[in-house]
């Protein structure tokens, strides 16, 4: 085991090294191209680097470098990114090196920014390390080219050079963390620090689930009560009604305590302008808005790629998932048909084929249309981050809800066979849930104890054979973490399972999203059938809470913080599945036997109408709920405004102040001649 | 006739007295109450005043007053109230006293701000003026009592001791204005002067019926062809579905059309803040926003009047309308019966009385609910003109809604009579909008005509009875006018015309909307039955829009400039006018008798249910492009957020500045203290 020092030179006086990143490269990886890198993140930003430091180590199989960083540079960076931080009058307000002292905190400058913190500024400044000129290829790795601006370090992970880029985690606040998290099952959840240790989006995430939870708990009772209470049609009839508006003031409500989190947390969307994604690219050109050098993609480019690409491969797909369905269910008549002409071995084992086969294509099917969905979307070069994930969480929605529901929907509206859309229901809703628990939480847990086992023997092998370990800034704990939290699976956005030779199967935020989403579908789209759905739903989130939760602190790498504006294209999918819940309601409750018998008396004509005039009804007053509850507080609007306002009153006064300005030289220069002509 | 000149000593070096607004008292007003207001309007702003100049006009019958203004204080209310004038870099900024000379056109200050500018900032004074902790009750009038801070000139103006207050015309402006607007049959209308010379509002109106006019005609020419080209059903089919995706489009289109017309005249609106309108009352507390004091009423209290008292009200006048109208269609019956029993003269004049009763009846309804609805929008106290607006315009939309379309609703679906529709539809559109015409411009113009003969007779009456005219600042011109224009009819917002002792009949932007509304629902609610509709809506907007033009130049008063944000909740109700259209168009096509035969085809639940789906679709279609057309033009949004981006850095800049002022403060103290230790 070797170990080279890079960076700035090592007199004692400086700080301790903290290991904020840490960099695995892959085994294939040239030494050439690791020097490469390394001067890179090292050189000072004058120069085309990151300014940071680091420290290397080498073992037999592969390189990894910590990343740190100066109190210094992570403070000119923060002041850069715009990092807001509590000020000594209660506000939060964006970090200015000349202006330190007025916020809370600052005198100790290690612990003014958090570590969270402290890794976003190392991440940022590593995405923003970009080719020079003189870099036509990566050194090593002949095979890629590159050109002016290109950004380096998600290129080199993009292409596999880089195995991965993580931070590490803090033990002490994660035992802390986790303690009030997941380990008291009743108290509630600790989300403004879980926004400081994992960033907005995961905030977002659980304050979202935990809403919803608590939102769970009126349908869940009502549902009980119909079902078991007094069964009768009006209370069917009442407990849907109810459930259709709930939905819509949870979402309305929703959408306002949103505003309070992401305000609070000093990201809440205020201002038309957001900087673009690394990932982003296009000819370099002036910022109409700020001024600055930026890529530029023509918008008529991505709305054809968009249009004339990927909305109709999506619909093709959509369209695929339908007919595959349909042959399922076809050729499960046949078998069926088969069966009772030859009763044998052969014919009963047909009998099985259709379900064996159709689970198989939707498995595959699946991860194919993942991968798609993300290869397209890569290609449609979204600017804003914001716009990439919505676009791709509607792709995902779109695909997984006709996968999930569709079949549903055939066997509601095209079977009419009640019963067996409540055993369907209640299998996929129950056994789902309970698999996706075990598969998600503690599958991926099991196996990263393994691994943890064997590195600590590994470790422990390593010292007992007696290597010399030279006397390093990292500590021998930290690299066997780094090391423990590399064997970790990352947390990433999207799930892509069939990436060929990889085997981990990466899950973000919006696995979580999607799963809550298709339980909120069978929650809300069938309650006229199956009124248990809530409680079934409820029991589940109790526990997918802290099975979420205890993934995030034990099973998975620690994601970069990442501030958030809200759930983004989710609130519109939810909405949505809540319309689309009263069409399919008012029909199903139209086919019970009862309203059918009714439908006698009063003609089959007026029945369907009478069904169409609730419907109309029902969503008119979701829509005017929705148009009068205020998405945001009043104080969270007075704020901003107030905020807005002040903008205005400073861009105003540093007018006048120019205008003073311009007005007084003037008349210097008046006084100047008159002085020239005096003379 | 006896002049009085008050206000500034009359040296000659001043500029000519422009008149800008004219004030004429009741003739009931006492002569102590008009000196009072002579003199607040006089009185320095330092001493709650108006600082403006007043010219007396006394005759035998009225006080007349002309309020004009010095330049001084026209450009010191131009700066506080942020009007926008053209920079000398081609943008709009807030007048700035100090940067005048950076404006377009400051050389000249007579011509810098225009007269509808200078008109609108007198108006803003006089409404600025408010009684001091003195004024106990208004001289002269001893049972209008005071409280401090209350707005005096709105209050005379409401209690009728302020006969009238207008602004004069410009005449020869006017006249080229009105020479490329209205007399010009074929040119479009200029709408940057309309709103130059009338305001936004007006122009706003102008432009949203110029650019509804030219939506229209794709719908006519359609209509007509499937109408008279090739009847058929599916010819009507598409139509239909033209029609209704074309709605869409046309408010989508529109709304960025009029974000482009609203960032043009610089009333975009950008920021959460508005000023209170004058007539808010409440409790006087510092703005949270602006930190000004300002009244202030609870919301809660708002909200409690709305929902408590103004919604039961309205539902309650709406039940009413609905259930007169049954009382009609009964009544009618019952005639009919009777005259069938008994055929005699009684018999036949029976039979046309239910109609003239209903008519009647309507009329004072209308009449009733007008008046209600602005007394209920006034006691609800909004906050800001815009709310103010919008709930009244929403309050008289609802009724008129269902007084114009209800009879005709329950024609076609209760009696399922599409004859009788189509004759209604036809007698409502034709004869209503020749009789529109006529009643709201012709009649007023020759009512107007016969005064202003009257009263030219009259001053040449005066002019030979020899009596003798004072050497006046206003001219007998300027005289003569503003009793022609005091004679005509004000241009306000709402029309109430029940109001007793007053014979004018106001008219406003508002009453224009509303009849356009009408006309729309009338065009695309029945497109099915009347496809002809929008030819017909054609012909009469294309006179409508030089008619309309007319009545503003040549019958009513002038209106005071006011800048507008856009055509606000006219934009919802349109569009929920588009969406009440699917529903009623699908469900004329499922009555036409086609339809019906193929429904014995197919079974008529199968059919119902077809017609169903279809207006899910097309509802979805909208929802789709609604959503995916952006609401500005890329450039406005780029111009705006380059504002708000600009704001952020001025208001940043300011922090930093004032961070560094603080730490320069302390190290000159530290320097203090080490100079006050080291003596």
């Amino acid at each position: 085991m070797e170990t080279v020092e890079t960076g700035g030179g090592g007199s004692d006086a400086r700080p301790p090294f903290t290991s904020l990143v840490v960099i695995e490269f892959s085994s294939s990886a040239s030494q050439q191209t690791i020097s490469w890198v390394k001067d890179k993140i090292t050189t000072p930003k004058s120069s085309g680097g990151a300014d940071l430091i680091v420290q290397t180590m080498t073992t037999e199989k592969t390189v990894v470098l910590h990343v740190g960083a100066s109190n210094e540079s992570l403070l000119n960076a923060a002041e850069l990114m715009e990092i807001k931080k509590l000020y000594k009058d209660g506000s939060l307000r964006e970090v200015q090196r000349d202006d330190l002292d007025q916020f809370e905190n600052s005198q100790d400058l290690d612990s003014f920014l958090t570590l969270a913190e402290k890794q976003c500024i190392v991440k940022h400044e590593l995405d923003a390390i970009r080719a020079a000129e003189t870099d036509r290829c990566v050194p090593g790795e002949m095979k890629l080219p590159l050109y002016k601006g290109q950004t380096l370090i998600p290129l080199l992970v993009d292409k596999g050079i880089i195995a991965q880029l993580f931070p590490l985690h803090d033990k002490r606040s994660l035992k802390t963390l986790s303690f009030d998290w997941y380990q008291s099952f009743f108290s509630a959840q600790p989300i403004d620090r879980i926004q400081q240790y994992f960033g907005g989006t995961v905030a977002m995430y659980f304050a979202f689930l935990g809403f919803y939870t608590m939102a769970l708990i009126p349908p869940a009772l009502i549902g009980v009560i119909s079902e078991y209470g007094a069964p009768s049609e009006l209370s069917t009839l009442f407990f849907c009604v109810f459930n259709l508006v709930w939905a819509t003031i949870f979402l309305e409500v929703w959408k306002r305590n949103c505003a309070t989190l992401t305000y609070k947390w000093g990201s809440i969307r205020t201002e038309h302008y957001e900087e673009a994604r690394p990932q982003y690219y296009g000819e370099l050109s002036r910022n109409r808005v700020t001024g600055r050098l930026e890529p530029k993609y023509p918008k008529w480019k991505r709305l054809l790629k968009f249009y004339g690409v990927s909305l109709p491969v999506v619909l093709l797909c959509l369209f695929g998932a339908f007919y595959i369905m349909l042959v399922y269910f076809w050729s499960e008549d046949l078998a069926l048909a088969y069966h009772k002409e030859h009763d044998s071995t052969l014919s009963r084992v047909l009998l099985y084929m259709p379900t064996i086969v159709y689970a198989v294509l939707i498995f595959i099917m699946n991860a194919v249309y993942r991968t798609l969905a993300k290869l397209l979307n890569d290609w449609e070069n979204h600017r804003l981050q914001s716009a990439y994930d919505n676009h791709l969480v509607v792709k995902l929605v779109l695909f997984d809800f006709t996968n999930c529901f569709i079949c549903l929907f055939y066997i509601a509206f095209y079977l009419r066979d009640m019963k067996l859309l409540r055993s369907n229901m209640a299998a996929l809703l129950i056994t789902q849930q309970i698999l996706g628990q075990i598969i998600e939480s503690l599958v991926p847990y099991l196996m990263y104890k393994k691994r943890k086992i064997s590195i600590t023997k590994r470790s422990n092998e390593v010292k007992s054979t007696g290597n010399a370990v030279i006397d390093l800034k990292v500590t021998a704990d930290v690299r066997k973490q780094a090391e423990i939290e590399g064997s970790r699976d990352p947390f990433v956005e999207v799930d892509v399972i069939l990436e060929l030779g990889k085997t981990k199967a990466p899950r973000g935020t919006l696995d979580d999203y999607l799963e809550m989403y298709l339980q909120f579908g069978y929650v809300f789209l069938f309650s006229a059938v199956f009124p248990t759905a809530a409680l079934w739903a409820l029991i589940n989130n109790f526990t997918e809470i802290r099975t979420d939760a205890f993934k995030m602190c034990r099973t998975f790498q620690r994601p970069f913080a990442q501030p958030t504006t809200g759930i983004g294209a989710w609130q519109i999918a939810f909405e949505l599945m809540s319309v689309v819940a009263v069409l399919t309601n008012c029909a199903l409750l139209a086919l019970t036997p009862q309203g059918l018998k009714y439908s006698e008396d009063i003609g089959e004509v007026n029945y369907v109408i009478l069904f169409i005039i609730a419907e109309h009804i029902i969503l008119f007053v979701k829509l005017t709920l929705a148009y009068i509850i205020p998405d945001e507080p009043q104080w969270v609007e007075t704020a901003l405004a107030q905020t807005a306002y002040n903008s205005k009153l400073a861009w105003r006064a540093q007018q006048m102040e120019s205008a003073r300005r311009r007005k007084a030289e003037k008349e210097e220069l008046l006084i100047d001649t008159r002085d020239i002509k005096q003379e």
